[in-house]
């Protein structure tokens, strides 16, 4: 079934990403979030889920985290992060607020697969998730149409919001055992409004 | 034209709900939200608009405040407030998470037109807010049709969301009163990536 | 009760605003939103919710129509419109937004107190709603520090947004006469998942 | 580092959870999300972001899909069908979304770990994905106590919810093929203004 192909496609960008992790790049980018005094995440479409996912997490591990465009987002200032996901590194949106956090006195750090991007030069922090985005498959348009080349079974930046939301996931395992919490510690946090 | 009489209408609502307003309950209900370690707001629909409007308020005020089923909202817990927003006093999903809240030891605001409804009968304070809310249009429905009664220019729930919400807002202006904040003080913590 | 005199303050505020609409641009606008293929509401911070509250009643009116920033929103095109609601008509993310409509070939309806502002100038339709903005407030900062004149007691863009709140909902009045529907029409499309 | 233990824990669970794949089952659930009407999806918490992300890539592919709890989600009706993603099968919200959803003559297809819970009762199509959820991790507790066994990497659902992710983005290669559908076609919808 071509199910299983997509499934086989994306693992495979998984595993592929997980080898080139850079561990000190890691260490410092969990540096960033544990002393904030408060983390920002944001993304678009489906990048801005992985950062919901990623906050919601934070907020288990007691963390002060908020979603940019969430209702009781306060102001963001001098000692804050903002962590932004995006595959292309320049989507707009990111970029004007990236820059509104810098000028005041934020901290960013960049998920993306474009360190050379706006967004990574903007950046205090890069980390670098490979995985062909939006915009790769916009280039690819033309080439594919010439030689045929079967498509990929992962549309548009599906490859680098799946990559993205399993290597912050493996942050999390980090950031636990780093700041010493149980999966019980976390549950105590976990929204019970449901 | 239509318009100018449908704001008449709304106006007329809110007129005669300031009338009517229990300065004792209120000042009880503020004494709640301010002592609590953290608020919770919930509501459905448009209902769901006028509570993040008046959580996005009590934030600028410095009161920790959450909004159920958004991404950071944490467990509730003895010392924190729910406040719910029902019209009716009878949306499903706003009963079981009251019910849920009340056992884990929070304490329950409500603002709803049916003080005798089952919202009303969970909560440990009731603002009362008059309006035709949704279920006295499913009420009235036979009555209209069979006297040909001009409806109401409001539909729905309108008249109690606007009213709820003008009201919300006069609370705030209370609650910078007797915080001793100034405009300028809700400024400092207003959300500025955007 | 200072409650009463801010909801006092507020209604006042509603009233003016009522006494200067302009019959034949409501008109046109109105035009614009029944014969568009699909309407993109967008605000940020409370007006955001105030575009919510007016998507939710265009939605029950059998209007096609979405929520920047929501889960299923598609690309916007020529036939569509953008309806973007500012108090002070130069929030970044709402210009930015409106460039990309535009550019798109979609209509631009503007709901703002500052017609002349950069929004308006790129807007087709422009509503003016009066009402003290975040940017008065802060031109004022200075003026109120000198003179000590007590301060609004609708801090912030309350007045704005209330005001426009209430006005979009008697447009929803002139709709509804317009398409000749019933609020058993409206309740019709009412979700019930709640 | 733990985090590659982490990713590589994710892999496997993944990995093992797409051997089992019932395509029977698979062909029967994806005919019925392409022959409703209106499909609507709805998780809490992190299942309701993968529910989010399974949306966004339905409306790509011209499927008229709504989130549960978004602004414009109308009225669920005979001829729709509600997807429901809950690990444990027994999450409240969901049960009572489903109740009501069932009693207006709409179909509900789950997306569970566990197939004979309330949520599978009351369901026309069930895909099971494997994975501990939060309830298993509850479960466990008492037994991880006792024999000091080392903890998951991947705390509460996380198996649960990137499995399903994966999962639902496999099932939407499959869904491009058989509506013959190309990349190209989904980018056509992809939201533009952001």
């Amino acid at each position: 079934m071509i199910i299983n192909d997509a499934i086989a496609e994306i693992l495979e960008n998984v595993n592929q990403a997980s080898q080139s992790l850079d561990q000190d790049n890691l260490e410092k980018a969990m540096g960033v979030l544990i002393s904030s005094a408060n983390v920002f995440v944001m993304g678009m479409g489906r990048s801005g889920l992985v950062a919901k996912a990623f906050a919601m997490r934070l907020m288990h591990l007691g963390i002060s985290v908020y979603v940019v465009g969430e209702t009781i987002t306060p102001a963001i200032n001098t000692g804050d992060t903002l962590l932004a996901i995006s595959g292309s590194g320049q989507t707009s949106t990111i970029l004007s607020t990236a820059r509104i956090a810098k000028k005041r006195g934020a901290k960013i750090i960049a998920i993306t697969s474009y360190p050379e991007s706006l967004l990574g030069d903007l950046s205090d922090h890069i980390i670098t998730i490979k995985g062909r985005t939006k915009i790769d498959s916009e280039q690819n348009y033309i080439k594919r149409q010439i030689n045929g080349r079967h498509q990929s079974l992962a549309p548009m930046g599906t490859l680098f919001e799946i990559t993205s939301l399993i290597f912050l996931d493996g942050l999390i395992a980090e950031l636990m055992h780093k700041m010493d919490k149980t999966e019980d510690d976390l549950k105590e946090k976990h929204n019970v409004l449901e």
